[in-house]
């Protein structure tokens, strides 16, 4: 939407205040900093209103901020031919590697499908788009799991910790923590999840601290 | 103050809510984790309400928020016995090195210091308190630039990119852009202050975006 429509957004911004909402931090996306680039080309004065994102949300699991490596962002395969493991992009395997090789954890944001048109609407120029689709924590513990099968560099494996998080904030919000073969079969209930894997520290998966804080959330 | 309160804090919170501000992400920092393990102990529900912190915040930068590695902290060193180089803590220099050499960017948090009490008033029991310090831009680049001249494991140089940055998301937010020599020398104003150490891919330090956005702030 921001990418086709910062005209028209920016559109009389330079004569009233042009307010635009999203959903984290303004400054999260890519697309949203292109903006800003944008309206300092017209001189239109840019003021970011900070907000809670989930890259610092994710502290409600009990695990230290300052223990977290880089962010990755697994995707669905099954569009775009991705069907072979070999054709798969798989760049987020490396990044989830070396953040364990330093005892880090990884935040891992889970793909958001929406205004997707099928292949068919796409190519006859239909404007009819599929219904939204997001990936659960259990569609990426298993994407994670066939990844590490079919690399075997030992990123991970089913033992390993994992924390699910779903809708972070609000009243329903659920959090499991277990293998991420058990977190296969757990049902984290509507969108938006994420999921975490855990770094480990001198073979420690959990300190002290983040054990008695996460051990109510076993599954 | 939580460490000592955290029984005051949540005195009569089975009863009634109790509400407990903070600056930044309540699960920002160990200790607040730790309130809500002695609240659940308690039986005192407990509910976050998330707020932006500079982990996300520093979005602003134009800089990519999956382009970081692990969060370091700077602390002064005057204190405690620490002036000669050889004690000095600085285990966050590894961690700069670790984020460098995968290419990613390094947020340093800067020391702050409140309700501390001079060797004098501590040895004599006397509840005074130093007028509170917060580190600057300037003192961090200057920190950085000592050690790696005393460790010459080229973590970074002189001539490394970094962004300083200060009050962000208040009105008079300050950026700056320079090489850690030049941030030495940059004064930017009343606290807080962070520092970014900017990560090199393949050589390049800035990406074409982030440099566009950026250009606006070089010193």
């Amino acid at each position: 939407m921001v990418e086709q429509s910062s005209e028209e957004i920016l559109e009389g911004a330079d004569q009233y205040d042009v307010a635009f909402l999203v959903v984290g931090d303004p400054y999260g996306a890519t697309t949203h900093t292109d903006l800003v680039i944008r309206a300092r080309e017209k001189n239109i004065e840019v003021k970011a209103i900070h907000n809670a994102s989930i890259i610092n949300a994710v502290g409600v699991t009990g695990l230290q901020l300052y223990k977290f490596g880089q962010v990755v962002s697994l995707v669905f395969y099954e569009e775009g031919g991705w069907t072979s493991m070999e054709n798969r992009p798989t760049s987020w395997y490396d990044k989830i590697k070396e953040n364990r090789k330093l005892g880090l954890h990884t935040l891992c944001l889970l793909d958001i499908k929406v205004k997707e048109q099928s292949i068919e609407n796409l190519a006859r120029n239909r404007k009819i788009y599929e219904p939204p689709r997001y990936m659960t924590v259990s569609q990426a513990a298993k994407i994670l799991l066939e990844t590490e099968e079919y690399k075997k560099e030992d990123a991970y494996g089913p033992n390993t910790l994992a924390i699910g998080v779903a809708r972070v904030g609000a009243d329903s919000q659920k959090i499991a923590v277990g293998t991420l073969e058990k977190l296969v079969d757990v049902d984290m209930g509507p969108p938006l999840h994420s999921l975490i894997i855990i770094g480990e520290e001198k073979g420690q998966q959990l300190h002290e601290l983040e054990l008695e804080y996460l051990k109510h959330y076993f599954v």
